[in-house]
């Protein structure tokens, strides 16, 4: 992906109010496969091990908004797909997500996921770190059943990069060289990936053509980094409250997100001192988070965060123009909008 | 399957020399194969994230003895197979494997694994959930370029399944009510599944037939549980240097395995008291294990798993019978002797 220039930038978008309008628009017109995929998830979660299907039923239940199974499942009847596949795909794409979420709150030792504790915190690492192993399999096994071997090569190759993204993240921890394109590698991997691959498996499974397909997989790859770059501005900005974690810990973590690397670039004397304590040496206290939001509000981080997720937005957005006007298109559209103003 | 009568048992078996022998034989046999699938192995563990294969070759380079992917080219071979997809799911069914371990060491929180530092003890936790993802991720990946979809099906069962034996095994720790059907499906999931499939996968690119299929998938499934069962007994009796871990971890995890509940089952008591308090509780003090050792050699415990163990490789061998005689076959019989007898 090439780099774009972090010029002033004026998005043609939807307000915050018609954005969430426009998403629960495209859940409504996705009500029927969208409630067929959540039987699905519940069913085949099943296993005769008890501990199984009761952790990942607290993950599964806990909600979400089901956005990866949602954009299979419109990409599929965007592409005019009157089947049943994309129902069992999308569970598929949840199935993988699932399985990351577990492991990441493992890797990051989260306690709070989507407002509650996290299966961790409940479960344990190890039941976590198995119950992901087992989600991923069995969105294998439902992936075999289904029996396309152009969804299973699109899938395990997301399911690769995911990993890579994430191994990426760990490495580049508490590491202030790290750069923008290497950090954009990182969200690429560990989020875009599976977007992509979400509404790209939509398109195979309605057989939509090579030019369709691709499209679909340009829309899931720039939502999806759209998508990251607001979560990581979240981190520094969100209404805790709304935000569903606690807020602040990437900053605890050393992780290395766009909002830091801006703050960072910026800095010169004690400001780069702070970073270079807080998030290279790892070393911070007490008060440490609110300098970190103050220093991000002099240099308009999260702004020019936000400026770069809204990039990814229009891009994505571009990329439906290969499909005619439709309800379910102007709902997809608006989606990408959506994005840039959640609360996650 | 069915309860075994734990009555004195005569196998027909190789000495511990000869059974070493036919290991080195069986290996020797497929040596060409053997070193284009170790090659493969470096090949498909790469990444542009180096932290990866670093990991990765951490613990694929420690060796172990590859008995899974020689299963898997020894049974191709032993239907007459002549092409290279063996090979490569002989890779497949490695990273299977290896992802299985580097999980199992977080979950047991293990230092040791085949006489060096564990992966995770070395690259911490968290590098070690994200490769063994990676490799379970790629192990897809292999699969889905050779094309098979009997194939997929086949190992993402069994992905599943090895999981489900794990978790049960978790949810089993500590608790002396476990039964031994309930023990022997933990090691049928957690090990014998994966030597089943295999074996299984073998007989399926060659195109063997259901007949031939099921036998190898028969021995894979009887010889995985002669090695577990001897796996379980070696914790409790190996020669520590030989054993390439620390002698006594399952103890100190609180695992049920055959050993413990012989002990336990034979007991009344102080030594009753002894178990619930030891294993039960898992309030373990320093000379605890030799105690241990000491009840579990007055009631035969270790002979008695060996036993079961004898039983389940004679089955093993018993399935081959459906294949003539031929040095292959030979080394495949002796191979289940030497699971008996191995230092692990």
């Amino acid at each position: 992906m090439q780099r774009m220039d972090a010029a002033p930038f004026m998005p043609e978008e939807n307000s915050p109010r018609e954005a969430e309008d426009a998403l629960q628009q495209l859940g409504g017109l996705l009500a029927d496969d969208m409630r067929r995929c959540n039987q699905t998830i519940i069913e085949r979660m099943q296993s005769p091990v008890a501990l199984i299907p009761e952790l990942a039923a607290h993950i599964v239940a806990a909600g979400g908004k089901r956005l990866r199974p949602l954009l299979t499942l419109a990409a599929a009847r965007l592409c005019g797909y009157e089947g049943e596949r994309h129902v069992r795909l999308a569970a598929c794409v949840e199935f993988l997500h699932t399985a990351t979420l577990l492991h990441d709150d493992v890797v990051d030792e989260s306690t709070m996921r989507r407002g509650l504790s996290s299966a961790n915190a409940v479960f344990g690492n190890k039941a976590s770190v198995l119950v992901g192993d087992f989600l991923f399999a069995r969105a294998f096994q439902l992936m075999v059943e289904d029996g396309s071997l152009e969804v299973l090569s699109i899938l395990s190759r997301a399911a690769a990069t995911i990993v890579e993204g994430e191994v990426l993240q760990l490495v580049t921890q508490n590491d202030l060289e790290t750069d923008e394109a290497r950090y954009l590698d990182v969200i690429r991997g560990k989020t875009a990936a599976l977007f992509s691959a979400a509404t790209e498996v939509g398109a195979v499974v309605a057989e939509a053509g090579a030019e369709r397909q691709a499209a679909l997989a340009r829309f899931g790859l720039d939502l999806g980094m759209a998508f990251q770059l607001v979560d990581d501005a979240l981190d520094y900005a969100a209404d805790p409250d709304r935000l569903g974690k606690s807020l602040g810990d990437d900053f605890r973590e050393g992780k290395i997100t766009l909002p830091v690397l801006i703050a960072f670039h910026a800095a010169e004397g004690e400001e780069r001192a702070f970073w270079e304590r807080t998030i290279g040496a790892g070393e911070q206290e007490e008060a440490d988070f609110a300098t970190a939001l103050s220093l991000m509000r002099r240099h308009r981080a999260i702004e020019q965060t936000q400026a770069r997720a809204s990039e990814f937005a229009h891009r994505a957005k571009a990329a439906l123009d290969v499909f005619p006007p439709s309800p379910l298109r102007e709902s997809l559209l608006a989606s990408a909008d959506y994005t840039l103003h959640r609360g996650r």
